[in-house]
């Protein structure tokens, strides 16, 4: 069907075209209120316009028009794969973003320790908040005093009252429905099965909360714990064999660095900063066909709201990216999402992405921005067409049919 | 899957920011041969330029590429359903037409009285024509004299020899030929189940015409009936519950309000001009998040082939858009199809759209026509697309995964 993702790896080839996948996390954003100009288009970016300039622009759709998504699904669609189809539940993210080395199938949530009454109703979400360091004493009694035979359970700190919880074994399908009731003066929502397939998962969870409350009956603050964004961390086809390359990430943050260690790229220390992750990109390019390298700093402006932050964090990755174009022969440069630092948070705006090499035909653009963009020689794909087109472009791709 | 309309009811969030979807029934046409300026080229209409050159254009494909599409299947883009997948027969759209108060599952079919010879074959499809006034004795006859045990049904008589048919009960799926041989000189084909799930139905309708023909045997006129269009009203999930919103409808059209009533918006009295349907808006906003408007003379302009009408038609649009726009967050404007004045037909243009409203990244143009949307922001979406871009640009969308 035209428009599944269709299976590349029968077409892949051998090439010693290497490519680099420069991601700006939450690149695009809307006119200043007092200039009319976007980050991008204040900010000063001679690498980005000059790629602009030789290579084809696209404003992307990272899964349908008005749909806002969150990192997970942008960087499914970045790396290829439809995020419409594979659901990471925010469970799977939280495993990954405390660097647990995940596998395919887990069980999978973002926890919450929390006070609960004696009548049974939750006094209290976030159990005061419970102090990190209480966390993980409270966290230690579980891993010691709980029991699933049969099946391996951890559970992993996070700050405050958050924990991930991660189950691993057979029969732990989902979807589940979370525990959390959202509010105080109810009793937390027994773990429930939202399909017949999940009734195996939901005895094991059941059994695991039964004895968390027991062990932490005695708590004087996190005497009990919500789960939220249950999910099974997806089987994934590994991206370097769907693609025919050996994959590289390069990335500081957490969440990051476990979805592509996920999907089999090798991720190797790197940072703090991006003078940092451009060294990591020298030391490894020799064993590796594709780069993907992470800008976290433009979504983080993005999010803050400072919209100079927003144009210095452009700035500063058009220099990283000056370092790094010239030893790629194929660049495609776009984000996850957008985030407009006059809207705090991420938006379902299509993302100004760009391809430069030597087989790109070039559009009439002379600049990088959303407003080029519009106009760009690729037109209005999905962000997940990227992928292809890079490997197509950087020759790694034989001929579909004869 | 990607071609699929997600459901959206999961992510939709309250908000005070409210929608106006302005639809210009036929709007965008083609060159006049001696000015070669459109419609849309030649009128004054400074408000809908205004909201181009502050927002973002689009041209909209109603159903795919080359597809002309009838109100029906326009409408339901237009309120973000897929046409494709939802298909409405003509019977469903007779029935609404005529101010039925239609369910889902209800069987439409639009009917003809005829008038058949001694051999059994038809002699004049329309039975003269017959007029209105016989119509309704005929209907009457059948509303008295036809019983079908279980089941319900309506004779609903329209303009003279054309009615609408609609049965209600159970076991009434369709699909189902039409009885209309189309032409003189052959007999009208019986009922005629197309797929096993309508046998049922089949059966409970050549009760129906076997009965009829009994009833109308004694007529000089219209001695039987034929019947097109048949299909079940569509069991399509309800427009507030499905984008979170308290819809209001305002439109003048038996067809247009009925569409809406089965959607469950909220339908006023209004009209007959455009004066009155902004006087209900302003009636009703308080109460409603979402409001429809529909201009009809812009179709009726193109349908009768009148250039001028239709300019004409488009600066009084654009005279109620201007009391209307300041009223709303967001703003969208397209069509449900076009109705060139030069093809006196609807056809398959893609319709210029536009979005106005605050959270809009707004492209380079600075009119509202059909070029102006060939380099507009939006690119070129589906018209099933408008409805969430909406939402999401008022800010009544969360984010789709973490």
């Amino acid at each position: 069907m035209l428009t599944a993702t269709p299976d590349l790896a029968g077409l892949t080839r051998a090439s010693d075209n290497k490519i680099l996948l420069f991601v700006m996390d939450g690149v695009g954003g809307l006119p200043h209120p007092s200039t009319g100009l976007t980050e991008l288009e204040a900010a000063q970016i001679p690498t980005l316009d000059r790629l602009a300039t030789e290579g084809s622009l696209a404003l992307c759709e990272v899964a349908m028009p008005g749909l806002t998504c969150g990192s997970g699904p942008g960087h499914l669609a970045l790396f290829g794969y439809d995020p419409l189809e594979h659901d990471v539940q925010r469970g799977v993210l939280e495993a990954l973003g405390v660097n647990f080395d995940l596998r395919p199938g887990d069980l999978c949530a973002r926890g919450n320790y929390c006070t609960v009454a004696e009548s049974g109703d939750v006094a209290d979400r976030r159990a005061g908040p419970l102090s990190t360091e209480r966390n993980r004493e409270v966290s230690a009694l579980l891993v010691d005093q709980v029991s699933l035979p049969g099946h391996e359970f951890h559970v992993l700190p996070g700050k405050e009252h958050r924990f991930a919880l991660v189950l691993r074994g057979p029969g732990l399908s989902g979807p589940l429905a979370e525990t959390d009731p959202q509010r105080t003066g109810e009793p937390p929502h027994p773990i429930r099965a939202l399909a017949p397939q999940a009734e195996g998962a939901a005895a094991v969870l059941t059994s695991f909360l039964d004895q968390a409350r027991a062990v932490l009956a005695g708590e004087p603050d996190a005497n009990f714990l919500l789960l939220r964004g249950l999910g099974n961390s997806p089987d994934l086809p590994a991206f370097p064999e769907r693609y025919g390359v050996r994959a590289l990430a390069v990335a500081t943050y957490p969440m990051y660095r476990g979805i592509t260690r996920l999907l089999g790229f090798d991720v190797p220390e790197t940072g703090p900063g991006l003078d940092e992750q451009v060294q990591t990109v020298r030391e490894n390019l020799a064993d590796h066909d594709f780069v993907y390298f992470h800008v976290k700093e433009t979504d983080s402006a993005g999010h803050a709201g400072d919209y100079d932050r927003k144009v210095r964090a452009h700035e500063t990755a058009d220099a990283a990216l000056r370092e790094l174009a010239p030893l790629f022969h194929t660049v495609v440069v776009s984000g996850d999402h957008c985030t407009p630092t006059g809207l705090l948070e991420h938006s379902w705006h299509p993302v100004p992405s760009l391809i430069h090499g030597p087989t790109v035909m070039p559009d009439l653009a002379t600049a990088y921005s959303e407003r080029a963009c519009m106009q760009g020689g690729l037109g209005r794909p999905r962000t997940k067409d990227l992928l292809p087109l890079a490997l197509a472009h950087a020759l790694r791709l034989s001929k579909f049919g004869a």
